[in-house]
């Protein structure tokens, strides 16, 4: 029986729709479990803009660190994405908040529910146990690095950086998750091609025989994009660099389904954020379709993670599968098979999914 | 009836054995169309650093120059991807080629032969009648950019860089192939993050208005990644950086069944190089059993793009589609369908598609 402060930080979009639902089953599970769950809210991306003219008011990062986990929904705005010279962007509010926290680890679980191996456009028998754990780093590369324009702005240049001791911080939690798996790592980087993929090399090299149990490969991100659509099986722990890690976490997302089915937990030196993997989604914001099931499963991970508590969150995901065992949906994880009947809007399947808690 | 000099640059590990049946190849269709193909060949990569210490020696550089197109293999070896720190590599040679001969655009037609439906580990519903045409960017980004250490080699950094005239001239291309087409072009970036990407967009946005028949869309390259197995359909044109290019069509490979069927050219300011997307595979290299399609399908666009000869270039596709039919495969393109005296090595697939010259 524990007191636990949570944020909930819902940004745009359907952040909000989802993180809502989110904080439902949280709250279920208080009650259920007996533990006191407090809630306060901030604000961060377009909203945060719209409303202080910044991307994350210092309020929302003082908010941030005081609770115990933040429940995150998702930052961005079409209007932004449509002019490439805007100086303010929703994006820099969850750049700041990642490296003012030092969420250097993100963790994005693969793992398909049984129930939507229909729903995937991958083949069900590559699918069927495909289980991979993404750790994508979360602080560095050319997210980070110096940024700008020269010659009168015709020329655009991007710094991409990694310290040997940001590569190993992040190796050394895939390598220890690794130990709790499948024992394989498999590290993804660009070295035959890029100095910051020479060092990660490197590095991962370097403290491998202190993992002597772990089996290392080494993959090129190219073969990797190819790799886990033909078979994501091989896969266990993947570790890579922040760019990377986007792109092939995103891609992965066919693989777990679809991507309104997948959590991530960003962890390091203090509170832990955690949040779909989806974006914002401004075509079904509003209209109450978006699918909730990975800000519950973002909820599971945070009950996990951050607070220790193993037994809530296997009930979180254990209700999500009975929902799904109960043949409801959501509109982008249901194939032809589904009727009409079974596919609900954002706040129905929430509802199911807190009459199995 | 045309007198063309061709340029055979075999490089490492398979190149060897697939050029070698690209080659026959053309020399069929010289024989058949009544043209004169005189051939020669030069070293890169790893055979050319054990050689002549350099991975692109002056001399290939030259007879590049002065052919009137490349038939290229592939570079690369392990030895040097397990050591991250080897001054010299095969890589180099690759990539001072695409500089020295201004390859700025790099073509990847991703079409799925019916017969190998059953191949791709995407379903057959999903896939059938995709048709994506790629545009890579190859002399720019951060393959191109400084590269170092700095704090005593603790800290490695890579600088990426796009000027206006670099993204003008490939969207351009990119622009003029979609109207030939299906007139629809996606432009793929990371906008809401990186300054390259920005800029890359804002030169989109200006110039297409002179292309009013086209129909453009942005998207992010972590959400192309997923779109593109999602549903590839909704593909027609695609244009991007050179890093991205790389990982997207590396992927967009399943799409056409197997890496071993892509074909690419690589053209711009002089003689066009022509190559399969794969990689030198040294894990198979000398057993005889590489794919030699990418191959011979490069020799296809060669035919088409740097020599204008559309029958002729139309007779080598037909052929390949002619050996699928009859039911030949390589391994790597093998469905659990195929007999298996129906699978063929390198040489004997390649002796089957000149059956149908
Ligand atoms: C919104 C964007 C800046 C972000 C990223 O690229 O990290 C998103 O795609 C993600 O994966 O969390
Ligand atoms: C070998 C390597 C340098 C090359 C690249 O990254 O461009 C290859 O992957 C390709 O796609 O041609």
């Amino acid at each position: 029986m524990a007191t636990k402060h949570i944020l909930i930080v819902p940004g745009d979009g359907i952040g909000q729709e989802v993180t809502a639902v989110g904080k439902k089953v949280l709250d279920k599970i208080a009650a259920k479990f007996g533990h006191t769950f407090t809630y306060d809210e901030a604000l961060i991306g377009h909203v945060a803009i719209e409303a202080t003219g910044n991307p994350l008011p210092d309020e929302s990062l003082e908010k941030m660190r005081k609770s115990d986990a933040v429940l995150f929904g998702a930052v961005g705005h079409p209007k932004y994405d449509n002019d490439p010279s805007a100086k303010v962007r929703p994006e820099q509010g969850l750049l700041k908040m990642r490296k003012e926290l030092g969420l250097y680890a993100n963790l994005r679980p693969i793992k398909l529910f049984d129930e939507l191996l229909g729903a995937s456009s991958i083949k069900p028998e590559i699918l069927k146990g495909a289980d991979i754990l993404f750790f994508r780093e979360l602080t560095g590369d050319i997210y980070f690095g110096e940024k700008g324009r020269k010659n009168d702005g015709d020329t655009a240049y991007d710094i991409a950086e990694y310290s040997r001791y940001e590569v190993e911080r992040i190796a050394r939690k895939a390598f220890e998750a690794a130990r709790t798996r499948r024992k394989k790592l498999c590290s993804v980087d660009k070295a035959n091609v890029i100095e910051t993929s020479r060092l990660w090399r490197e590095v991962i090299q370097k403290i491998a025989p202190e993992y002597p149990d772990v089996e290392v490969e080494h993959q090129f991100v190219d073969a990797t994009a190819m790799l886990l659509i033909k078979d994501p099986r091989r896969f266990d722990v993947v570790v890579t660099a922040n760019l990377f890690g986007d792109i092939l976490t995103d891609e992965a997302s066919q693989i777990a389904g679809s991507m309104g089915m997948l959590a991530s937990a960003s962890v390091g030196d203090g509170t832990g954020v955690y949040e779909p993997i989806h974006g914002s989604a401004h075509d079904i914001t509003g209209k109450g379709v978006a699918n909730p099931l990975a800000s519950i499963l973002s909820a599971a991970l945070l009950l996990d993670i951050s607070f220790g508590m193993k037994a809530e969150s296997e009930a979180v995901i254990n209700a999500v599968d009975q929902v799904l065992k109960a043949g409801f949906r959501t509109r982008d994880i249901a194939d032809q098979q589904i009727p009409a009947d079974k596919i609900l809007g954002t706040e129905a399947i929430g509802a199911e999914v807190l009459k199995h808690l």
